[in-house]
């Protein structure tokens, strides 16, 4: 692969952009396909589940609940990154596989987070969609391994990552020929403390502006209060998020990692009725599939 | 008046709020009238106009415009915090005439900025709304000066402040005996180089939780970019805000500052009908003044 | 006063500089003289005192400590600014009253801060040095009044002030005339939540390589940790500071404000003996006014 | 390995701190041992090299000039974390050999970066120190591979992290059973824009005052400027600092990363006069081997 002509990125509106992920490097805009499931076009594709895989049961109930109020596709952590040893760290690729079940039983495909290049081709086989987390968005090894699969990837935006380093580290993932990239927006570290990080809602008009690839937000985190996440998602979806990505629990005081911020099957549907409406309201549709109609 | 039973904050779900702001403070919401302009009532209120009052033909054009598109309070800075001294510093005392005059001819009362306190009673006199700018918030004896006339106080967040900071600078206007306060969040400084500032639209949710006060949203300093005020102005409103100001200028390109933020007046026009359909599908009106019925 | 030569900013290693403060203005670096006392100069001026003026007696018994033990000017707060208005506001003028009695007595000069427009005459008649607190540095109007006195100012950083900025309030009171300015780097506001703000100490030599003025430090708001204070007071003065500005109350666990970063006269005793180890390290002497020599 | 009573962290001066990192955990500090060099003891260890290994010659020559001059370890990056995928990523296993032949001739211990768990099995048999960069301390696979070799660490702050997470990360590898950690403070994110990170030198002090780990820091990433870094190297021997690790080039000027921040011999020997009077003015010595004495 030549890399030559991508030395020197473009300029969009005063920022320096890389060159494959820039909006001046193809015509239209990049729709990522996950198991079926377009995000990138004209409509709103959500993203729900719980934070952590437990078991079988919890899995399977929250999924269910989740499809039936509109997720289009489900999420769930088996290797989990944890600021202490001490915390639970995941089921890892026993994880993996509950996920892929529940993803068979109710039709949804999956997305699930990587944190190591060992750990890629497993769940490259396993799941649709392959997460690069937060913590990981600096590390190039692991982009570079994720970008040699053909899976989608659901990159996250590093905690303390400028817009520029964000498209940068997609930027590794296309260079290694895999373009099937969805950036997240997910809150970033500033001096306040009333909020778990800072949701930077810009950042999805700005990316939108610079780069061809879609973007969606993660209010969950972004906020770390489960009260708050509604209000959020419908601001992200007003700011022109592509999707959303949201913590869902079917027992959220049970749940073994981000109760706090895990909004109920209930809660969920509530939201998904008022996304609906803010989505019309700008002029998109939250994604159904075609059976749904 | 006895400050004894306020030394000790409340604590709203874990967060500590000064005393007369808290939401347990009173039994409903507080609606500040500006002129006969409610903010913080069911509907959502729109402040416009241009970031410096120039003239009076730049400001009459733009008041007028932004009457006839739905904003129904009009901003303009006469005295201007300005980061170089070599920078145009506004009109000070006769821009304030200026606005007033203004104001009249179009019906509209008017907000402006106050910076000293020799210039608090000048502007009392001649102006509806005072602000009291982000580079301020800090300045407790313009918040005591404040908070000692009976005017509507619009308090913009600091652009450094955490929200228990916010709060505690409200704190002192009430403490004076005005509880006619609205709050500002326009953008907190973070590392991220490609807007103004980072638009924190999560204090509007959070703000809301804590303190009765109303709370509004500043997009043309919070981003800095025109062409990004629009999408930020809608998902404010979809955050919950109860009202927005907004940069506008009958010719931004002439504008003596700012003009890079503030909207035409047919981007003022296209915005506000956007904000009445994302408005109503979070349950809210944009305030329109009964005559217009 | 021509500003038109004023407009353009200098550029000194790719950063802009206001054109009075800038290095290249002048030939030589500026000596402020605070009633005797040289900061600037080849040695290295130490300035302490309490927090708050708290009445005769503390203020009295502190200022003997600290001109003891190799302070060379007094500091004592009488306008505080607090973030609660429940707080102790300061004695105010009978504070400054205070200060310059003890001032007198000791023979020390005296520094304390002015928040607002209206006491600058009366703060300039009883003071050697006015100073500008970190949340009013960007408060133009209290810029443009201390920089019409013929008083030093001592400029405080602003807790999220760029340098750029930070030079540009400086240029504010060199415009109207009085170039009698010293900088001070007291911290930073950053996500780190173990000190109280996070001690820019490349503050120091950046500031000194963009501009003539002399640049102190205050290691007692830099970290807010009374055990922290004499070790990074070290590191500032290995670091370039041409001064500290120490908090030292003669009974820190009894003080109004601030005890738990104050120190002893004991541990200022000590602090002092280390200084002047560090300063002859790095070539420089801590100033010791003639008569005790 | 009984996780059971390591769950609840110690609680220091108001700090949480991870049980096994923390000063409590054992009754004095530990100090490391690189190839028989001390790291953490009474002495100041001073690590050197070039940003990236390059060729055999450029190694060599700076290598020489290090050890002449005072280094005791050689710094050098194989495997490198670059913000582009189009910058030049290092030499990988080469660079680790060049790297090792460089020691050899030298008599100097190395440290390299490892970024990938692939690499930590190569690495820990060619070098004698293994460093987590910045962008991976929060890489957990990583840091609990690193974990189980028998090699000393070099973990360096994230550039994002609280001192708490950093805490965290070393207790991530010293709970795989390798307690010959070395932490490394190389600047924070900040809002500041003229140096390339924020130095927080008073970390070096709240580090020391809650973990039984040395500290040391990296003046060359944490200014970003070839000028400062004398200036912030001594600073942070003032601070307390346990060693520093500085680029260092034989020709600065054609260096294929960070040039602009790496000293040149003549620069490093002048430097390393002046640290050793500041670490004599604090009551430490710089480490030389016994063979220089």
């Amino acid at each position: 692969m030549e890399s030559d002509h991508y030395n020197d990125p473009v300029v969009i509106g005063g920022c320096s952009v890389p060159v494959r992920v820039s909006r001046k490097s193809k015509p239209g805009l990049t729709t990522v396909n996950v198991g079926g499931i377009p995000i990138g076009s004209e409509t709103v594709a959500i993203i729900a589940g719980p934070c952590a895989v437990e078991n079988p049961h919890q899995l399977l109930e929250t999924a269910k609940y989740v499809k039936e109020y509109g997720a289009v596709i489900l999420r769930g952590g088996a290797f989990k990154p944890r600021s202490s040893p001490y915390n639970f760290q995941g089921l890892g690729e026993e994880g993996v596989r509950m996920l892929r079940e529940a993803g068979k039983a109710t039709g949804l495909p999956i997305v699930t987070e990587v944190m190591d290049t060992r750990q890629v081709a497993f769940v490259a086989e396993n799941a649709d969609m392959l997460q690069v987390g937060s913590r990981n968005m600096h590390n190039y090894p692991l982009l570079k391994e994720v970008g040699l699969t053909r899976k989608p990837i659901l990159l996250k935006r590093g905690m303390m990552a400028t817009l520029e380093e964000f498209l940068l580290a997609a930027e590794y993932i296309l260079n290694q020929g895999n373009e099937q990239v969805v950036l997240c927006e997910r809150g970033i570290r500033t001096f306040e403390p009333t909020t778990r990080n800072t949701l930077d809602l810009s950042a999805v008009p700005m990316l939108k502006h610079l780069t061809h690839l879609p973007v969606i937000v993660d209010p969950s985190h972004g906020t770390g209060h489960r009260w708050m996440v509604p209000t959020m998602a419908k601001a992200a979806v007003a700011a022109g998020a592509d999707g959303l990505i949201i913590e869902v629990h079917y027992r959220p005081e049970e749940a073994l990692c981000d109760g706090y911020q895990s909004l109920s099957p209930d809660e969920f549907s509530l939201l998904m009725a008022g996304l609906r409406k803010v989505a019309n309201a700008v002029g998109r549709q939250i994604y159904q599939p075609p059976e749904h109609v």
